[in-house]
């Protein structure tokens, strides 16, 4: 596997990581995931790890790389379905995972995007900036 | 890896299928979907095949095992993302995957679902059995 496919669903892009991240497969989902919230102008980038079962050094930077990244591009990320196991073995390691949201599962990923970014739709009835 | 992660989004269920399926993979995943079609009363199952490169008669019968499945507990199957490649070469194989529907993107997937399924809401003012 070359690349880690990215779906768009609305205003979200979602990515779900089922195998190893290594440094070239990491690399091209970053810049993926770059171009896709800029081509389509997302506002939130939803990672789901259920299948993870380590989360290193490496893999945490990476997600700290993308919500950066996003960040920048106005987008907010939240990392959704830690297994219990992971999130007791980075707190043990002393990775506390600075700077990413995190969920249980996608539906309340999603609502949590939702409540973060203003979904400022462009329609014309929501026009408010013409002076009265 | 052992299972593919399945996302709960709504009423669907959805499933990125990003290694190749082995004997093992396939037979949890079966199992895994039709568990929780019954758990969360899906009504639509999508699969999105994006990052695969090759679909061969056995992972064609397992899309048709899941499509089957699926519908038996009335829940309906789309396989959405498959690559331009993928589709030359099953209609060359000879592989129409027949009975599965088909749809370009996950978003496209999921009005195709919607289309499908009756979304009986259980809201009491859509009760509109009884007569006037």
């Amino acid at each position: 596997m070359d690349r880690i496919p990215i779906l768009k669903m609305g205003d979200f892009l979602l990515v779900t990581i089922q195998v190893d991240l290594y440094d070239q497969l990491a690399e091209t989902l970053e810049s993926d995931l770059a171009q896709m919230v800029k081509k389509y102008s997302s506002k939130g980038v939803l990672i789901d790890i259920s299948a993870v079962s380590i989360i290193d050094s490496f893999m945490g930077r990476i997600l700290g790389n993308i919500s950066n990244m996003s960040k920048i591009m106005d987008a907010e990320t939240v990392v959704v379905g830690m297994q219990p196991a992971v999130a007791i073995t980075l707190v043990e390691l002393g990775l506390p995972l600075k700077g990413i949201h995190c969920a249980l599962n996608v539906e309340r990923g999603m609502e949590l995007l939702r409540s973060k970014v203003i979904l400022d739709t462009p329609e014309d009835d929501e026009d408010d900036s013409n002076p009265e």
